[in-house]
């Protein structure tokens, strides 16, 4: 294991780029993995590691996780705790960190896929990963991602989706209303989620039929072109004052309603 | 209105301290409210503003609401942006601030209610706030914050809480299986939702007597010791990995099943 003891290492600089630009993780086709957990995740979930850093401490404090990361690892480098500072997003930092390549992600869903959602311009990382892990959770069977949404593999909303992008089949649209219509004429269901009174209550919502759930950024919800080719809308009934759910809720209790009456 | 120009203002100073330290709230029995929709929202639920601040631009930018929130306030000041900064717990200030009393918490639940939360050492203020919104949207009576919660007043909670805290009963008790004893023998069910495949699952669960529903924190769930004073077990049933469904989007889906069942 190489012993990294300067900032200025190369290797660790690329990462640390990795960690601050979507720009240069697309480029490169690389993210940065932080933490023991997600790190172990990234490797289970076959991903490519082309790099793996450990603080010395953290090879003695998790030496389970360690090792098995170690194995997957193309490089495997022991870094001094304020290099370890650079490849960090977090206040108090487990000391473990892989480069991981980019997963190819899908063209399309699944074969089987009856359950899937979309979501359009989502901008807060951690409301991109919170429903990115509520979808794996509830056993959705894939995401869409659509329009100008944040990056999946940023620092932020790997750490909020606890690595459910690395399992869960995640599609980029950039024109989400042009693939809402292919997969409308596909025999997808397509349900607009709106914050509107007329709109069907998802407690009604048919969800027999393949669904595909849309959810809009938490500030402007869906654009009027999306809007425009969802062959439904449906809305979450509220009590209280209707414009207290965040995003991220929202489509928690959306999902779950789409996967509890499906389980029936 | 008078003017600061100078960080060192005594006011400002005092200000700054909310924002930064739960002890001083506490100590002072004050807040720092930040935004215009914020601000506005602590006046219309009358608390009491001993100070708002403005920035020259946010009177030009939000007159309707600048109007409003001077009306209320006993002193209302001018800031330069670079005073501003020191209040603002954002990237990019609105540049409204108040320093608000905090409300007098309730001892009890009203007297008609018949659904409610509580949160048991909820230590991510991001997900306290977002509890508390999505409590607020649909319609649950009160939430207790037992244990030891971090406070609504902060900064990330009373943004991601859209100033439901403001409006919702919230009641705080340290000893929280004490607090739910009592309820118990007042006629709550008392529902612990725990990570338990063996628990009944929420769509089983029977809400039509009053309900409390207990969640726990992030990391660790509930304490033993609230676990055993509940009367019930519940648990959402997952197809995915169940370990994936961070606190907010639990609280979500036991709240929406509560209130979705009692709405028949």
């Amino acid at each position: 294991m190489e012993h990294i003891t300067s900032r200025k290492n190369p290797s660790v600089q690329q990462a640390a780029r990795l960690l601050s630009s979507a720009t240069f993780r697309q480029e490169q086709g690389l993210f940065l993995a932080e933490g023991a957990r997600l790190c172990r995740d990234a490797v289970r979930s076959g991903l490519v590691v082309p790099a793996a850093y450990f603080t010395a401490k953290a090879l003695e404090k998790y030496p389970a996780y360690a090792e098995e990361i170690r194995q997957a690892a193309q490089t495997v480098y022991v870094v001094e705790p304020h290099v370890a500072g650079l490849l960090s997003d977090t206040k108090s930092p487990q000391g473990i960190f892989c480069v991981c390549r980019i997963p190819g992600l899908p063209e399309g869903f699944p074969p089987q896929a009856r359950a899937a959602l979309a979501l359009e311009n989502m901008q807060d990382p951690g409301n991109l990963g919170t429903v990115l892990r509520t979808a794996e959770a509830l056993g959705v069977d894939g995401v869409v991602l659509g329009g100008a949404c944040c990056d999946p593999f940023g620092p932020k909303a790997l750490r909020a989706s606890m690595g459910a992008v690395f399992r869960l089949p995640v599609l980029v649209e950039m024109d989400l209303p042009c693939a809402l219509e292919r997969w409308g004429r596909q025999g997808w269901r397509t349900m607009a989620a709106v914050p509107d009174t007329g709109a069907i209550p998802v407690t009604q919502a048919d969800f027999s039929q393949p669904t595909l759930a849309v959810v809009g950024n938490e500030g402007n919800g869906l654009t009027p072109e999306t809007l425009q080719v969802c062959g439904e809308r449906v809305t979450i009934p509220m009590r209280g004052r209707a414009e207290s759910l965040n995003a991220a809720s929202s489509a928690a209790i959306l999902l779950w309603e789409m996967m509890r009456t499906r389980t029936g």
